[in-house]
């Protein structure tokens, strides 16, 4: 029962600076441990056009990233999830979610679920926005574009063979 | 420079368990200590057509409240504030905010501020809303109107003389 359980739930791919800092906040505030719910590929792909990176590239970049950024020594646990709900509405163990300043609203709706459940409603936690070199979000559907890198560097428009 | 510095803002009178509620969340997620922003008369009662009650008495009861809600031991300050940018545009030694459900999308905003005055950006606590007897949320306006108790317990229609 020790500490805070803090999920925080995705896609990962292309992993970018944005990524790795939801993963560093939910270990920042997660002393109880972190759960990533990473979307399986079917559920990933059912929302996008583009091409995503398969389920088995995206989790090794996410242990990748957890340990690049845990400056804690927190436990994690990796798990796949297919729908919207799968997380917040299922476990009653997690304590909080790790959101941005514009999905935040959305925890009222999953409160309200979780408390018909008879769940403890869960605190959300708000990581900042991570800005590429030109100010605006750094987000993997401008990655895929061939904008931007990982890290938000602008990249040249003409691209190499 | 021991751990994370979390601050709430608010009127918190008359105060209700929501605002325990917050405190509590602060005081959770705040292990190098939280600050507590309070409004001052002039700037509470700008926003609001009843009667706030005095500084001093809403100084007295979050102080009262922290005590009986800091399950952590936590270092606490409380400071005026009479401005909605005081605390978190100001401080930089902040790392977090705790905000509600509704009031979350306005971090980003704040982050924008912060990020042109230099100041790494702060991340957001979400404390989930607490609810009255009938499923509302409890309110200190509706508590100035009678219609519920501190604790969200519903108040009879008849008000004694």
């Amino acid at each position: 029962m020790g500490g805070t359980r803090v999920a925080v739930a995705g896609t990962f791919g292309p992993l970018h600076d944005g990524h790795r800092n939801l993963l560093r906040t939910a270990l920042k505030y997660g002393d109880g441990g972190i759960v990533v719910g990473l979307t399986t590929d079917t559920f990933a792909q059912a929302s996008r056009t583009r091409d995503v990176p398969p389920f088995g590239d995206r989790a090794a970049g996410v242990e990748a990233a957890i340990d690049e950024v845990d400056e804690w020594g927190r436990e994690h646990e990796v798990r796949a999830i297919d729908s919207e709900a799968d997380i917040v509405d299922a476990d009653p163990d997690i304590d909080a979610l790790v959101v941005s300043p514009e999905t935040a609203p959305e925890l009222a709706d999953i409160n309200e679920t979780r408390r018909e459940q008879g769940m403890v409603p869960l605190e959300g936690i708000v990581a900042p926005y991570v800005l590429a070199e030109d100010g605006e979000r750094i987000s993997s559907t401008r990655i895929a574009r061939g904008e931007i890198d990982e890290h938000g560097a602008l990249l040249d428009d003409a691209s190499d063979g």
